[in-house]
């Protein structure tokens, strides 16, 4: 997407094999961008989510696998770098999914040869993810010109989000953003309620920033308010990501999507998430009882981290000293409250069978699992 | 409630008949207390949020109306003094009834006597309100007891609670806390999950400042994770309080009340709203079309107040710089949602029915309203 007029993606390849990509911690008040040049700069960056959003670290992960093997090629680093990726963050089944699928492209091959078959299958994988991501926003912008064509002339089509599912959580595009993106550029007045998204802020930061550089009309709103828009028929539709997504359609996102999906569930109004197939893990059927949700620290939810009037990156206290704080990462949304999944092979509902019948290759290939 | 081992108030008289407060806009930071000396003190008290929780706001009120008797006791200075403590904020009832419960006592007074009669009665309306409150923990603890019953030895009784309904929202024990503190001193082991409450934090700021004082220990979460705990059987029950409630049961509280009264219903997590009967507004009786819902300053969403490592207090911005917010106060929760209300009456159904036949000799006096 666009940056004050010039062409970015969040992850790249320098011209040394160093990795580059936007240091998303920084953001809303400083757009840098950092060098990766090792397993470990990876695997950081992913933890502390310098890069964050599940294709994302799905890509950030494959590259984390290239540098390793830069620096030793043999088996031995090849299953180190999985093991160590494999750790930073445990609810996004992206990351699993690109550390097999590096695997795949170079264990069965000679060292001298495996640095330059996974800086391929990394690209390949960033590619894939650009689109996916543009299907996606193909297959949602026919949702929202539905209730365009609804709409009175100067009336605005009105998005509710959570979290950040925007470019920056993806190679490019963004998944619940790309409808929202495909919508705007052909013409079609849409605006976006920005849920801010505590502990982290991604909404007020990542998603409200998104938006205003590529020009789309936008309102942060406290997470809190999200229920009385929608009594008040101020959101038309929702969109979310998610970070995975059962084989029955359970989806784990940024915690307090849930919560969305049930005020529009009570309001009729269609709550969809939207997601490449690769964020579906067909070994789980039950999600609420089986995702693994991260607990991250306490320190985000006493702490928030902003820009103080002289232009300083402030850290400021908001919970007494002596108080205890809980952090938990995601949330998950059970299939009965999702109106579909907008994939990259389409808008389907959010059961087992849509879902194997949209991806039977990926289903075929596995026993069916209980529940 | 105490701090520090020393009983205290939200709102008292000096010794000179101005009225002492504590400034709840720099709790949890510092406990500091002002003085309101005339009528523009205290409708800048109420407006700026020194005091706040519908409760409290009632009894600044109507203090209102004596320090404005005191500089003028006419009955254009009474007016006055209505017009402009009624426009302070506009969704607590409770601030129009103490204005009516002020007016009556005096209009029929000689001014020579006004003043006098004008500190009797807002005396009165604090006694009458720490008394409702000392009620409502009674009845909310027999609540508390019977989960406490059920659970095995070392386990907890967790209740969730948004905002702050505690003895800071009231002139003592508060709505929704006092059940909690009153199981707290009886010895029944009770923890809370505090919502942080964007985007004013009153959880994470008063709540959990009260609540870590009086040693009743709390967790403090982000708005976002109520639906995960309850999905995953850590709350055993919600208690909110409310600024008004509708003839039948309708109850406009700080805006994400209703998100978590969903999320408490699709879980069998019993939600109950405490609240004197001076918080019913019985002309009202759909909350949703009818309350009249706050809009403050998009500043309270864009911008958050803490604490820095050395101490000061700093306001950093945490949207970018031209994204637009929008910050609603309240929300309204239809009585479908609520298990029932704590009044100091005792435990009631949300119904139209149940809370006349609580309160007769309110009902009686008005003719039906519709709906």
């Amino acid at each position: 997407m666009k940056v004050d007029g010039k062409h970015m993606r969040t992850i790249w390849v320098e011209a040394d094999r160093a990795v580059g990509i936007v240091d998303q911690t920084l953001l809303p008040h400083r757009l840098e961008t950092r060098r990766l040049e090792t397993l470990a700069d990876a695997a950081r960056a992913i933890k502390s989510m310098q890069v964050r959003g599940a294709p994302l670290i799905g890509a950030a992960a494959a590259y984390g696998v290239a540098l390793a093997l830069r620096a030793d090629a043999s088996d031995q680093s090849l299953a180190r770098a999985c093991t160590t990726l494999a750790a930073t963050r445990p609810t996004a089944v992206n990351l699993a999914w690109a550390l097999a699928e590096m695997t795949a492209a170079v264990r069965d091959r000679a060292p001298g040869v495996r640095v330059d078959a996974a800086y391929a299958r990394a690209a390949e994988i960033c590619e894939e993810d650009v689109a996916n991501c543009r299907a996606l926003g193909r297959h949602g912008l026919a949702l929202i010109e539905a209730v365009a064509i609804r709409k009175r002339a100067g009336e605005r089509v009105n998005v509710l989000t959570h979290c950040n599912a925007g470019w920056l959580a993806t190679v490019d595009h963004g998944t619940a953003l790309a409808p929202i993106y495909a919508a705007h550029d052909k013409g079609i007045a849409v605006h976006v309620f920005v849920d801010e998204t505590r502990p982290r802020n991604q909404g007020a930061s990542l998603t409200a920033w998104e938006l205003l550089h590529h020009g789309v009309p936008h309102t942060v709103i406290a997470d809190n308010a999200g229920g009385h828009l929608m009594q008040h028929d101020q959101v038309d539709l929702c969109i979310v990501g998610a970070d995975r997504v059962t084989a029955r359609g359970d989806a784990a996102n940024k915690i307090g999507t849930y919560l969305k999906a049930l005020a529009a569930r009570d309001n009729d109004v269609p709550f969809y998430v939207a997601m490449p197939s690769s964020t579906i893990d067909f070994a789980l059927g039950d999600g609420v009882a089986e995702i693994p949700i991260e607990e991250r620290s306490a320190a985000e939810v006493t702490h928030m981290t902003g820009a103080a009037a002289d232009g300083r990156i402030e850290t400021v206290r908001i919970v007494p000293e002596g108080s205890a704080a809980a952090n938990y990462g995601f949330d998950v949304t059970p299939a009965r409250l999702i109106t579909a999944l907008i994939t990259e092979r389409g808008v389907i509902e959010a059961t087992r069978a849509a879902i194997a019948g949209a991806f039977p290759e990926r289903t075929e290939a596995r026993a069916p699992s209980p529940a």
